[in-house]
């Protein structure tokens, strides 16, 4: 699989020793998590940050438009879009405040977010966001008519201008601190499942409902 | 305490029934997160979206600035920035593949980031993050110096253009399709924290690492 090419935009300035470019590393960071926060710039060079699901197909991912869709209109190529993804492992407790942090793992993708049109690659694209979500979920719910296909806004974003982050481990304290009688350690944090919550008159909820997790 | 008045850029234009303007609902979702995702427009006119701690202090939040510092150098007012703040309560299983959603709060602040430079300001501003992630962490940690507090870049960005949307309750699906033979509920997402990590020859965690939990 190899690595992604860092770019002049994507080159860590800060911390480069954080920096993840290996293509499995990046793509199991996106595969845990399915909500991204989308960036452009509006009409007058603002910027819009927009939280949305989204899915991985290869080497590109899919996610709603909707909130985009506006700014695509009379684009003849794709909206810049920064798309960032992030999961947080702990919080991070050092002897001294300077060196609090975060135990994260997030990427960053550059480019140009193109919206989907073709009926059977936008139902495509909504399989793999709804299997993201909640895999096996595709083979159960009823599938989109050509008027729901119509109403929803997918866009597509290939995996070319790609970064990740990653800080694991314990605070890294300065030498003179280290006698301090500080609590110092990590807080593990993790995103977990509660009992299915069923509708009025279910049967017993699938097993991909019962255990659901995010792959790690 | 009212509420925030929307304004051309934070009026929603999609499922405008979802929208949250109220003050304490936004305040209280802000302080129940603690990473946001900060959207500025680099030199090139393209989005940059990296994600962040912060901490709120009444009408105004303060975030790390590192990631913006460069885009700061040689701007006489703030650098216009959307700061957006997601939490994910469930994923919403409706019966037909479109009516799949997930309940979620999230916020978006618009407005223009200033950095801040009085060191008082600044070890304030740090002393509200640090309290933000970990509540009473301030009181134990090793205060910063002046040196460090020259090394760390904060930014202040005032609560005056903000709206929060807000997803609860379970699946919407058409009439159609209620006699389908398809679960349907929510899986309940929520983060929380394992046993606390020491570093090697602590004594025993304090009480607030060992219930450590965000407010609701």
């Amino acid at each position: 699989m190899g690595s992604f090419t860092p770019t002049p935009r994507t080159t860590l300035r800060r911390l480069p020793k954080r920096g993840v470019f290996d293509r499995d590393a990046v793509f199991k960071i996106l595969d845990e998590a399915f909500v991204c926060h989308v960036g452009f710039c509006d009409e007058t060079g603002r910027p819009v940050v927009i939280p949305t699901a989204f899915g991985r197909d290869g080497e590109r991912i899919y996610l709603h438009g909707s909130a985009a869709s506006r700014m695509l209109r009379g684009l003849a190529g794709g909206l810049p879009v920064c798309v960032t993804v992030t999961l947080i492992d702990a919080l991070v407790l050092a002897r001294s405040a300077f060196h609090h942090s975060t135990n994260y793992r997030s990427v960053v993708i550059l480019g140009e977010a193109v919206p989907v049109e073709d009926p059977d690659e936008k139902n495509e694209a909504l399989r793999i966001i709804v299997d993201h979500l909640v895999p096996g979920r595709w083979a159960e719910a009823r599938t989109p008519t050509p008027k729901e296909l119509k109403a929803t806004s997918v866009l597509a974003l290939d995996l070319e201008e790609v970064s990740a982050k990653v800080r694991t481990g314990g605070p890294i304290d300065d030498e003179e601190d280290m006698s301090l009688v500080v609590w110092a350690g990590l807080i593990p944090l993790r995103q977990v499942a509660g009992e299915p919550l069923p509708e009025a008159g279910m049967a017993a909820a699938p097993e991909y409902v019962r255990n659901y997790r995010r792959p790690r």
